[in-house]
């Protein structure tokens, strides 16, 4: 775990591009801009190009995909791909929408990811086991959520982070189990939109994705952690706008005393 | 006034569709998610026959309506209907500009809702009633309110929720006003928003939805007022915070200490 | 400097119309409702022109712009010129994006604006200097920004604001510089997408454009000042829920002990 990453993250300032969830996107927005990189977003597919030379990193979220969308998420990817920037998909909702299943299937043949990060029914979806998602939620199953989460890593080439109480990051031979946290994030609309941006972040300034993913995960899990033990009666309005502040001031140091993985 | 549907909410999480305004989503999907219950958004109509089966409830927003989105509300109100799913109609300014009054007018022949919330103008004008609204803002009139209501609900054949300083809930027949409320609900874009998607939630566990719309908006009005009086220097900007935190821990007891109607 | 315009603002309570960047267009329409203007936003041109004329002001912000949008952006400032209603311009990353300068051109040949209002790396490309603009970040160069600011009010025949640590509102002859501000600006997005908005109200109750230019950049600028120096150790996620309040709050004469400029 490279705790490090996050000082060079602020110093290095990197530009993620983003073709995001339009329920979210302000809060990505500035949940990139608070960590320390700095945020861009486009609905125009005449300026993926530019947009992909641009950036040190692309973060494609499958929350909210019309056809024009589906597009440009397409293009992007392989942009990506042929720029050799690192590659985060977000997969909302392929878990609960047979359409939106099938669609990030045609994506996947599409492009290479180097990162997907899912809650575990879009984890399980894309790792063809059986799942009982709830719409945008996690939802309930009895798989082992590591094994899920190497299938997934394997089947589909890449680094995977199954998000939730634990997250699972895998690149299918190695696999890091994050425990920090707070229930919080499940209370606010957008965190895992969050999370997935920030990964790409780190994608930007650390070539080893499996590391950068699992530094990602640890870095917003554990500041949610230490926003929501600072007051128990926290609610989920007050949450977000103390992470936001806290995106931006918590130090390495700080997060030394709390990372819990194994 | 059933405030224990507040209880069943919380226990039953329901799946609530929204097609919603592009300037307040966020806030939507926070204050479904606040609530108790479990917000899913979309804008392409090739899934909005699984989202309506997925779904408890169905919202639809008419606040910022591009030709595509008009077509894929026509849909799925339709779907709505054809799945039995309750259907409430959010008509954003349709008061003040006549292209979205005669769109409302396609609309509300293409499907049947089940509950209508709006402010004054929007009601008025739904209901046939002169009326000067002022933008998204309600505006003033001389008429009646809970005869402009009643008119409205009678000639859409469904509750009508004319949300204002004193909300008016009538199915036509029954009538209740809702007295509590906060004048910082006016100061913060989306209130409404909000509020319609919250009554699509509480019209997800009760069939009686002229009683499910009134639980909401005294729930709704009554946790606003609370918050506020709890500091009375609040700004707009901290109110929305607060009233996100108090939408999900408010109790049943505690409004029912202060619930004002007749 | 005349502070006293934010009475005449509060007082007529100016509709503006908005085409906004659909990542921040919430704070956007907070931002104007808290000053005491009205938002209406709309993304289908075929309520353009009634838009417009509801409107005293509109604002038009390029800041994701897709083929649809461009040619709604077109009619609308079209429109604008048409009805005399001031037209205050966003131009979002054309500094960054040889897409989006290209299309600006266009833009600003179909119709005339009254107010331009970007980042150092945004005029300057407006202007035609050579700058390195970052992203949707300012960059950096070594021209002069006063100047480059006149050369784009001469070039653009409008008034131009050159926000950054320092505001310059120029009209190409006359030139205030505002030294209000704080640094906790730079780390939201989306406060410059509000203050394009907040000009054009504030062009609504002042027609001498360059006057209400630099008392809405002014009051935005001082009325943050005033929030960031309330708490030396206010993070980003505080700050802007802070400003809301204070936008809605701060009196003329509390900005009259704080505003600083020459």
């Amino acid at each position: 775990m490279k705790l490090s990453l996050l000082n060079d993250l602020r110093q290095q300032n990197p530009i993620v591009f983003n073709i995001s969830n339009f329920v979210t996107v302000q809060d990505v927005a500035n949940g990139i801009n608070a960590i320390g990189a700095s945020p861009i977003m486009s609905e125009e597919v005449a300026e993926a190009d530019e947009m992909v030379q641009l950036a040190q990193a692309v973060c494609l979220n499958l929350g909210a995909f019309t056809e024009p969308q589906i597009k440009h998420i397409k293009v992007t990817g392989q942009l990506a791909n042929k720029y050799h920037k690192p590659l985060v998909i977000d997969p909302v909702a392929v878990g609960a929408v047979a359409y939106r299943a099938k669609v990030a299937e045609d994506l996947l043949t599409a492009f290479q990811p180097d990162v997907i990060r899912g809650n575990a029914g879009e984890i399980a979806a894309l790792a063809g086991v059986d799942w009982q998602a709830k719409g945008i939620d996690a939802g309930s199953g009895s798989g082992n959520l590591v094994s899920i989460a190497q299938s997934c890593a394997i089947k589909r080439r890449c680094t995977v982070i199954l998000s939730g109480p634990t997250d699972v990051i895998t690149d299918g031979k190695r696999t890091v189990q994050v425990l920090n946290g707070t229930p919080l994030f499940q209370t606010h609309v957008g965190s895992g939109d969050m999370l997935s941006s920030i990964v790409a972040a780190f994608c930007a300034v650390d070539p080893d994705y499996f590391e950068a993913a699992q530094t990602a995960c640890l870095v917003f899990a554990g500041i949610g952690q230490r926003v929501a033990q600072s007051d128990p009666q926290m609610g989920s309005g007050t949450f977000i706008i103390k992470l936001m502040d806290a995106l931006q001031q918590t130090t390495v140091a700080q997060l030394e005393e709390l990372a819990a993985y194994d």
